[in-house]
């Protein structure tokens, strides 16, 4: 951590500055230029996280130096993580993310009923979907909007998911629902609106199933990073991270897709990184390019809703694809991944 | 609602839309220009909403007409709602705000104990605060970082506060903990990260305490407002809400405070709203004249952290006025209050 | 200057860095910690400046630690700058901008005609509006938008303006137009879009008269003061910066009015700042509140389009207020400068 | 165009707006529904286009149907535009940009000397780059920094291209350096912080010359195509468009890439579209990757800043790649360009 202090600042401000490093027992070291004098101070980064050197009076600037993640972080385990989902569930086929193995997320933005699940799950899995998705649990912006199935949407999913072999994967967003969704779910999906559901985080870490974190709105790269550290502190090592467009001025898209933040993650992170081209965009006729991108850019699958009447569709119908267009995604994926030397 | 066709669209296109129009138990009225065909829809709004006409083949745009907030809307509802807090509660004076009625919040960002609290509470009081405000869970973007006292915390704000005639709000970030919340608060406070936290809105809403509801870091006003609505249509009609700034490219600041967001809710919502200059700006040399600019705005009170000792404080220490520099701006506050005809 | 190094740097990489640091005569303080090894570069920081140190190998970070402007600095000049505009121009009374003197400037978005002038100039004047804007040369989105009446334009600004006593202010767009504008207005006006238009900026940084610079639209209170100190490097001490909103995610607005560059401004540097309402919401509902915030956030005028009649207006009409609600806004803006110990 | 009324208009306010839209020439189609009244407005929109209705009493939405720009729209012209650079300069292969043909420009950021263009021309040349670029006049954000060579650099890029047989781009920052620059370049660059500077475009537009047209750092989609539309309205065909990012609250990267702009303007235009990870990112390890996922969603080239080295640079630096790094990386783009059915 670096400390520099006002032009204008006291000897007696400069030594409460150094008396405060003292007491938490690290060590200083002063450059004093002709403008300014700047405190470097080595040691356990950690006590000085919680401490707001920078409210001391004489403080101009506190720059961090240190990473403030540690467990998500590449310098800590150089090895891609590769994440398992479904492994050990009778008659379903279980997916490795990362490591050169790519996922391929699709199925209804909603569970609406038995009926139209079965109509999608065999069509995606035939085009190559090796994860079923759908959301019992769905967070709309209204309160008079579909909210979805809940419970009887969590068991449609897992049966018509695992009657065709496919794991499943599919919202919480409370921390009351961890243990229901557990039960029925291969892996948990935290939306863009929890990211910083901080709660929510630290129980789905204690949880023994994988997670997809997705980033917030408004959530920077290394704020996506903390909130996996949140999950991975709790014992939970199987985060996959999901790129899903952030929040900007751009008003022609749903949001603005950050693909710069797939090798971005893969540069600090051992974690693997999905990507959501269905939200980012919200425009079926931007999906399949960005999925490709995704793929070129190093990404570890693409996440893609995929409905059999998308204008029927009870939550997003405008961005799902059918699932003809869906399979002809994935047949250009799949040429894409072998030229890049990675499977799926 | 109005819905645009392609300019390519075919007849069997056009059929179609009215088809689903009509099934709707809606009326279109059509009119053809030389590029474009243009379909208004007349009837229940509501049934609309749910129904992804733009991913109709053959649909260029649908644009919405209405508000979808209806509870919290101006137009429901044309007198300014006006919210009690700590009404009833043997000891305390209760606030109101809203309808030329300001509120004073102030308090440490985090409850540290017992005595931290002792040594703001009285000051602020003196100094004109009427709510005093303290964290006992804190969401922190690290998982290494300070997460609050928990009950033990909202025991010591409430004693504190009561103790000293102020009613008090903290912060429930869970679902969980609303219950133990309603037990100590006299105000549920929803933070930022959680505006979209649409269960724990749901929650709040039972209860029958009121409610400062934070802006989301990328939440639009409308966004805002639809939280609200969540809040409001379980029955809770005590909603406040607060502008607290939100992300932007600016980065000498910790958020960028839109002000405009305060005439702007009010020409929409007969809601009351606060802004809170200390987590927009992060800075306190810019929060004594963001604090009266929210008030010339017309905003419905002020919210700021001060803390007696900021560069020891566990929590967001650098953003806190000391007690003295509080008293000043309330001193200020309260002449702008007088030449605006407010009371606090 | 701070060059903080990766922890898998070399001894050589380290090497190479002291090696230019001392090519370029400054001196290096090293500090070796467990995780990382920083170097502080004491000296002349614009040497540093066109360094791109950065791309050394085995440099993590670079970390500027001095303000990147220093004629636009407050630490140059604790003084306010007082700017005056139209002094010696016969028949005008000249306006002085800072030390506690604010600027009223109204007047239509662009100038249409004589006849439209004279109807509104000497409205704005009653109200106490003391300098008056018009756009002969107007930055339109479309090609096929009005495009402001040029030369003819400057001409009836002036004459109406001189006419009534008001100096007058307009937009520059160009470098070609310097000359032109230098003969008939009395402040140069840089719009938003050419706030880094760096030639137009140095090539009225020569010219003898002052200079209203607008904010650009994704432009930081740092770029600004940047933009600033290019015209102030080139000897014109006369430049008044505005805020006028930038961009972002929120749709209800035109802009986002970001109030707190006002004090952030001000703490940084001496020059006086206005604030532009119209063009930072685009709603003529938002302005009079926005402008009063702006006079008590401690900003140095206000700019407001007022327009005899909105609805013919050839630009930007929707944002602008009647002459009598400018009026009456004046009449409010009066007794908060009162209030705050300001004239006008 | 669609006209909505406020719940609470009157019928002289409708009778109003009935008779404006008259004058102009239109027809109405009037809709009456329970809460709100619409009016379909059907004509030529380009009278709308400069009449503010919005600011009639009793008015509350005003919504444009049709996009704004014509000549750039594909809607006007379905075959993709193909740019030529450098056709029939002698000694020069003429480079085709668009319609399955890639473009690969690379260069320094800013000409810094004849010896450093020959240590970059050839090295690039041989990796498969077919367009040299090299600023001669640089807009920085600083006065103090490197402002580039003017005519020598301009000089110095021709001769060094041309000397290898590349075609030259470079960036004209002001109208009087037009005629200049084209004297020397094969093809005008507009930069971001120009992207709005209109009459810079309407002067490039009367050039005969291909122009490199960057998005401006705010601007939206639609934005950039409206700045492509005034250059084709003076009478110039030859636009090619490029991504090169924008700002966001994301700080670590210099910008964002908004990939999604590629298919994004291929939906909505027949002009090339090229993508500038260097400035995109600003970081030398996101760009193989962004150029590689440029390639794959579709985009028409890719630009990228190589130098020989860049801890030299006078401008950039940090963001160049080595020769041997965009060696590399070129052998990427060809293969997936291959895969992909085009040239380069």
């Amino acid at each position: 951590m670096i400390i520099v202090l006002r032009p204008e600042s006291t000897p007696e401000q400069f030594d409460h500055v150094l008396e405060r490093i003292k007491e938490l027992g690290l060590k200083a070291h002063v450059s004093k230029g002709e403008l300014r004098t700047i405190i470097g101070v080595i040691g356990d980064e950690d006590k000085l996280q919680v401490q707001p050197l920078s409210a001391i009076p004489g403080v101009e600037q506190v720059l961090p130096i240190l990473k403030p993640f540690k467990l998500a972080s590449r310098e800590l385990r150089r090895q891609d993580t590769v994440v398992e989902v479904g492994a050990g569930v009778s008659g379903v086929k279980a997916v490795r993310i990362g490591g050169g193995a790519l996922v391929m997320i699709a199925g209804p933005c909603a569970v609406e009923g038995r009926d139209v699940m079965e109509s999608i799950a065999p069509k995606v899995k035939a085009a190559g979907a090796n994860l079923l998705r759908g959301g019992a649990f769905k967070p709309r912006t209204s309160p008079y909007s579909f909210q979805g199935l809940g419970e009887e949407g969590l068991k449609v999913l897992r049966d018509v998911g695992h009657g065709h072999g496919l794991p499943v994967v599919t919202e919480v967003m409370n921390t009351r629902q961890v243990e229901m969704v557990h039960r029925y779910a291969d892996m948990f999906q935290i939306g863009a609106r929890n990211m910083q559901n901080f709660d929510l985080l630290k129980e789905v870490g204690q949880a023994k199933k994988p997670v997809l974190l997705k980033r917030g709105m408004s959530a920077t790269v290394k704020d996506l990073l903390m909130s996996a550290e949140y999950i991975l502190s709790e014992g939970n090592p199987d985060v996959v991270l999901c790129e899903r467009g952030v929040r900007s001025f751009e008003d022609s898209t749903r949001n603005m897709l950050d693909m710069s933040a797939v090798p971005n993650v893969k540069g600090q992170s051992h974690l693997p990184i999905i990507v959501d081209p269905s939200h980012a965009t919200g425009r079926p006729d931007l999906i399949p390019s960005m999925a490709k991108a995704a793929v070129a850019a190093g990404a570890d699958g693409v996440h893609v809703e995929v409905h059999s009447c998308p204008e029927k569709a009870l939550s997003d119908g405008p961005q799902a694809l059918l699932p003809a267009q869906y399979a002809e995604l994935v047949r250009d994926l799949r040429k894409l991944a072998e030229l890049l030397g990675k499977t799926f």
